[in-house]
Formats: structure tokens, sequence, C-alpha cells
């Protein structure tokens, strides 16, 4: 990891700058994928399925027979584990329901806004190196307590046509029961366009490759919704003094262990940690089974000294990490300070693992600078709020000449006679 | 407007087509735009208002000078219609605050979230045939409630300079001081990446033509937030006998009169009331100062006659109105039965003009069928909701195996050595 002492403001651009990806190459090549979806449906999902996945699929869905076999032969202190994973994320994402509180705005004029789930939602878990049920979780869990009233699951197969028990088990535990085989781009595009089987969904939610996430901004630019923009994953630690090396290098290593283009970013005011932290990332890093990627992860990722905690966070709400760590004695003070984060962790107990698994907490965050406008996932992603509003005849009384005066103000008659009519 | 009774269920997708906008012919010319604004600041934005708006601009800052004149030029009665509306608005947007509630999932593992204000937005208010200084209420009030600490505006001035009195009374009052002469792909392309003058901001609100539109579409692309997709506006009236069918006309044509491209729809369980209600759009239009735009937009209106109140929510479900009406005498009841609408009123005093102007709620809805999955504008959009989670060394012990667990089986060793380290 590279070090930088007391860099000034102006280069802090330069330092905090992100690789660039541009999909603008892969677009027509997606796009022609999801044209041929659309137009041939489930037949070029097999043939797609066959060409990248290497594998015939005979039923695309998932079988009552293969949950239930995933969810004999699963390991019980694995299922032990996604269930107790499963009981922390609903009891944080329950809190995140609201009742429509009715606001009389004036007497007679009463406003509201009601959660509505949104029908039908796609959720997309990518294949590869890694299961990774635990997006099924963080994912289906607010589609179930929003009340989507068709969620559907779309993950490749394995080349016998296999999905991972994990994966098979979460979506069952969490009541997603209708699951295809399918994944890539030809997954997008069943879930938004539909086929025979797969029926179209309003949003799409979901990690995925560089081919999947060109694929979800295509058809997002077609009306259908999609979670947030993605990008690689990243980490930033905030330490001072009352930090403990060992911990601040485990955290950033796994970080860096997600991919080759993950970001690893450590500011502190101390320089006295710096040196306990490398040694840590050495040391750690030779035991590790994705080594070689966190290693390339690291040759980009660097350290960087600061004065005090105010420059600290500037530095940092500049970057707006993906996911910060306050590793430093005034957490909570710092914490005030935060504005731009996905996800924030608190004190030397709480890593960043704590948060992609098990503390409650969505782990669909916004990478690559984007915490600046968006959220991370949460129960909100799933409904809309739309709002109400009912006046009685005293009501349009009180507000008539307001909305008559300012309808006629921005040249909208029939606006204004709307009012004047009902007044009469 | 046709009619058409009791339509198979099959015809409904014919029926609620929209009209399809392409814009991709527009992107290569807005593209340029954006790219030579991106590169020459102030002087690229200076040519465009040349050449688009013919009008030579010195500052491109509206001056305090110039905000005073406003305010002692416009007219009393409309002055006071607009700060009436902004108490409405502000009581409404006031309410959806959100304190971050604090959520202990386990002993010792605490979660909440915190709405945290986007620091940086930009209004867009479009110029042309009406002063649109309502929206700037709509988009101004929950920026401010939320905290936002820098927020521009951007609307295009006449071709002498000038901006419309309302307009600047308005972002006045509702206490916006940075408000920039500059319209059209300009004003966008400045507020995504900053200009001499025009500072960059993270996300671009307001409404605008096909080539508005296509700029944010495109900046969006490029990193920038933006409220919603847009497209035309739209109404839809679901009517029963006890309907007053010249409200019900108002009401139509006040959509129909917001341009040719406007959509107008009316449901209804009653045959009785529908030759009411066409003659009085008829009597109505012929007095409207923008009737050839209202008939225009009539001419691709629809009147469908439905069997009952299930199947009329059904339908109207399924075209996802941006407005709905329920001028029904079991508004309440048909309210719950909403699932896709951007905005709803209910009975026979409440027009959309309330909401457009007055009553409390916002008026910048998802149009197009984006009612689906899209809320409107609300406190919300102006704030994200950052996540924290702080665990004690006990929070963590009761955690610990089920992260190590679900880690490992996903492949993740160093997410597994954050906790197995902090543990021993």
């Amino acid at each position: 990891m590279l070090v930088f002492e007391y860099p000034e403001r102006s280069q802090w651009p330069e330092l905090l700058r992100r690789p660039v990806f541009d999909n603008t190459a892969l677009e027509t090549s997606v796009g022609n994928i999801l044209a041929d979806v659309r137009q041939n449906g489930d037949a070029a999902v097999r043939k797609y399925a066959q060409q990248f996945d290497k594998v015939q699929l005979d039923a695309l869905a998932v079988s009552p027979a293969e949950f239930a076999q995933a969810a004999a032969s699963l390991d019980p202190a694995l299922k032990k584990a996604i269930l107790q994973a499963k009981h922390n994320i609903e009891v944080f994402h329950k809190a995140q329901q609201e009742s429509g509180k009715v606001i009389e705005t004036m007497p007679g004029v009463q406003c509201w806004r009601k959660p509505v789930a949104i029908e039908k939602v796609g959720l997309y878990i990518p294949g590869g190196s890694a299961p990774l049920f635990s997006t099924i979780l963080m994912l289906g869990i607010p589609a179930v307590i929003a009340g989507c009233k068709e969620i559907i699951l779309c993950t490749p197969s394995n080349a016998k046509g296999e999905v991972h028990p994990a994966v098979l088990y979460a979506a069952e535990q969490v009541g997603l029961d209708r699951v295809y085989k399918i994944g890539g781009v030809q997954a997008i595009a069943a879930m938004a366009y539909g086929t025979e089987s797969v029926p179209r969904v309003h949003k799409i939610f979901g990690p995925g490759n560089q081919y999947v996430t060109c694929a979800k901004q295509l058809i997002n630019k077609d009306g259908v919704a999609i979670d947030m923009p993605a990008g690689p994953s990243e980490v930033a630690v905030l330490a001072d003094e009352t930090c403990v090396p060992a911990f601040v290098a485990a955290d950033l290593l796994s970080q860096a262990e997600h991919g080759p283009d993950s970001q690893v970013l450590l500011v502190t005011t101390t320089p006295d940690i710096i040196k306990g932290v490398q040694e840590q990332v050495a040391a750690q890093l030779a035991t590790l089974p994705r080594k070689d990627i966190a290693a390339k992860a690291l040759e980009n990722s660097r350290i960087i000294l600061v004065r005090d905690n105010e420059e600290a966070m500037d530095l940092l709400n500049a970057y707006a990490p993906e996911h910060l760590i306050v590793a430093c004695k005034d957490d909570i003070t710092i914490a005030d300070a935060v504005i731009n984060a996905g996800s924030v962790f608190l004190g030397n107990y709480s890593p960043e693992s704590a948060g992609d698994y098990a503390s409650g907490t969505n782990h669909t965050l916004p990478t690559n600078g984007y915490a600046t406008a968006y959220s991370g996932v949460s129960l909100d992603s799933f409904v809309k709020k739309i709002t109400y509003q009912r006046l009685t005849k005293e009501g349009l009384q009180h507000i008539g000449s307001t909305i008559e005066i300012m309808a006629a103000a921005e040249g909208l008659d029939a606006h204004k006679n709307a009012v004047t009519l009902r007044l009469k």
C-alpha cells in the first residue's frame, strides 16, 4: 500500500480517483442478447446458457424436489448461521416500516403518504467462484417484508444444472419459491421483458459482473427500475492510536479479497500505527486462500496520513466510501460528521464483515462515489410511497383562491377552472 | 374522446399503450453540448444561450437587485398565494422527517439509519410559455427541509436576460439565492460538471423538454443522480354515478391543456355519466385559451366503461397513472386497492390542480407507467439514509460464529479472519 503523508487538498482528487469503467464497448453485444431474449424468450435463454455456462437446461425453474434436497444436504451449522443472520436482518428491516400518518395542511385538506410494495421484483444472484447466499437474505428479506406479490430470483446453475444448496436453502427460508437457473445478461433480459417461464418484473436488484451491470443499465433506459448503479466494492478505514493494527489490517484485507479491482483506503491521524498495519497486512495476506486477488487490490490501495479528524472527514466525505470503518476513540462524534458513505462501522469490534452478513444492516450499498446521492438497499427500495389527498368542500374553499391565482399566473386556465367550477 | 365499452382484458395493453418517445436520435447532438460545456465551461454556456435562447448573458447569476426588483413588482395577491402554497407544502414535507431509531438486533449489536442531506443539488425550471414557479416550491422546499448545503437553480431568461418575477420571488421565499439564467441542455451540463460560475452538484431535479430529458439521462449514466425518468403528464379519473360530470370534465381538461402529448383517461362503471362528461368537455374546451393544445391531447384520450370497481382498479393499476382521481362514493375503500399511481385525489372536491399547487403533496410524480416502481419527489429524494452499526465485544461474541461460518461458506476467508482475530 502506498503511503501519502499530509497531502495538500489540491492533491486529493488524484489520490481518491477510482478506476473508470466504460461499458460502452459492451453495449452492442449486451444489447443483442437483450433483444434476442426479448424476441425469442426461453429458447434464447437456453441458447445462451449453453453458450456461456455450458449447461443444457430442461426446466428453468428450480423444482420443489431440488429445494428439499438442498435443505437436506446443507451443513446444519451453516443452516443455523443463515437463520441467525436472517433474524437480525428481519429485525432491522421491519423497523423501517412506516405508517402513513394523515396531515391536515389546512382545515379540510388532508394529505398522506402510503408505502405500497412494488408488485413484481426480480433478484439476481451471480454464480462464479462463491455462492452469494448472503445477498439473497439482503434482497429477499426486505422484498418479503414490503409485501411484493411476485418475487423471482435468477441465478446461474453449474454445468450439471445444479444450484448451490446454500443458495436454495437461503431462498426457501426467506420465502422465495420461484428460482430460475438463469445467469448473466440473459437473466436480466428475462426478468425485464418476461419469457414463457419467467414473469416480467418492474424492478431488478442484485450484483453482477460488467456484462450484468451493462445489461441493467440498458434495461433501465427501457423503463425497468434497478436498485442502483454498480461499481467495485470498497472500504475506507479511519483509525487513530486506539485502533488495533491487526484488526485494521484484517478489515482492509477482507475488502481486498473481493476482487483485483477492489478499493482499500486507510486514513489516519497517527503516524505510529502505519508500520504496524503494514506488517499485519503482510503477515495476514500470506495465509489467505485468495491472496493473489487481495495482493492485486492492495497494489492500488493507499494509506493517507492527515492532520486531524476534521481533515480526515473532509477527505473521506470527498471519497464517499461504500463502507467506512471508524476505529477511533471519538467514534460517535466522528460519526456525526459523515456526509457521504454507504454504511458506517463504529469502534474496534464492528468489522465490515458484521454488516456483510449478520448485524442486520443491508450489504447492498452505493460504490464508486455514488454514496454522495444514493442510499443502500432498504425496505424503501421495495416500495413506492404514493401520496393521497382528500379535500372537503370547505377545504377547497380555504385553498381555492390560492390555486386559482397560481394557475392563472402559470397560464393554465383549465387548472383554474377545475377549482372555480367546484366552488360555484 | 374515444369510448370503449367493456373491453376484454386482452385488449387492455393496446388501450393503455402510451406514445413511445425515443431519445436515441437526440443523443449525439445533446452529447456534444454536454461535452462542450464540460470542456469550456461558462464560455460554452454563453454560446448556447446566444444560439438557442437568443440572449447575450453577462452575469449568469441572478443579482440581489434582480431579486429585490422581482419582489417589488409582483402582484401582492400572487405573493400571498405563493406563501400559502409554501406553507402547506412545508407542513406536509416536514412531516416526512425521520429520526434514526437505534435497533438492537442482538445484545451488543446496535444498528440504525440516519437521513443525511445530499450535499449539493441542482434544480432545473424550464422557461417557455409559462413560468413554472410552482415547481420551485415543490423542489426547493424539501431540499431546504432536508438540509442540503448547496442548492442551485437554473432557469432560462427571456431574450432581454430577465427571469420572470414569480420565479425569483418563489425562489427567494423558499430560501434559494443561487439562481443562474441558464436553460436547456447547457443548464444540465453546467450543474452536472460544474463551470466557473456554476458549482457541480450530485443530483439534478426538474422537468424539461425532450432535450433536457435526454441530457438528464446522459449525465445520469455519467454518475450524477436524477430525480426520476420523465414522460408526458397524465391523469386517470375513476368516476361513478356520484361524480359531477362538469368536475370530471374540468379535471380531464386541466391535464389535456399541459401539452398535445398529455394523456387523459376516464374509467367508469356507470354508462349514464359518459354523455354528460363528453358534453361538458366540449363546452368547457371552447372557452380555454389553450384549447388547441387540449383538443389535440383529447384526440388520443379514452373513456373506458368497465363492469365494477374491481375491474376498474385492475385496469388502472395496469396503467399506473401519474395522477389518479377517484370520484366515487366508495373512494376511501377504492383507495386501498391502488397499487400503481403517483398521487391519488379522493372525492368530488379534490381536483388534480389542488395537488399541482397547494394541497401540500408534491407535484413531481412518475409518469409513463413508472409509478409501478418509482415514487414521486419527497423529502426522501433529497437525503441518503446512511446505515450505522456499533458492536461491543460481547455483541461480536454473540454474532461472531454466524459471520465466520457464512464467510467461510462463501469462500471469503479474510472476512472470517476479521472476526476470528477480534475474538481471540
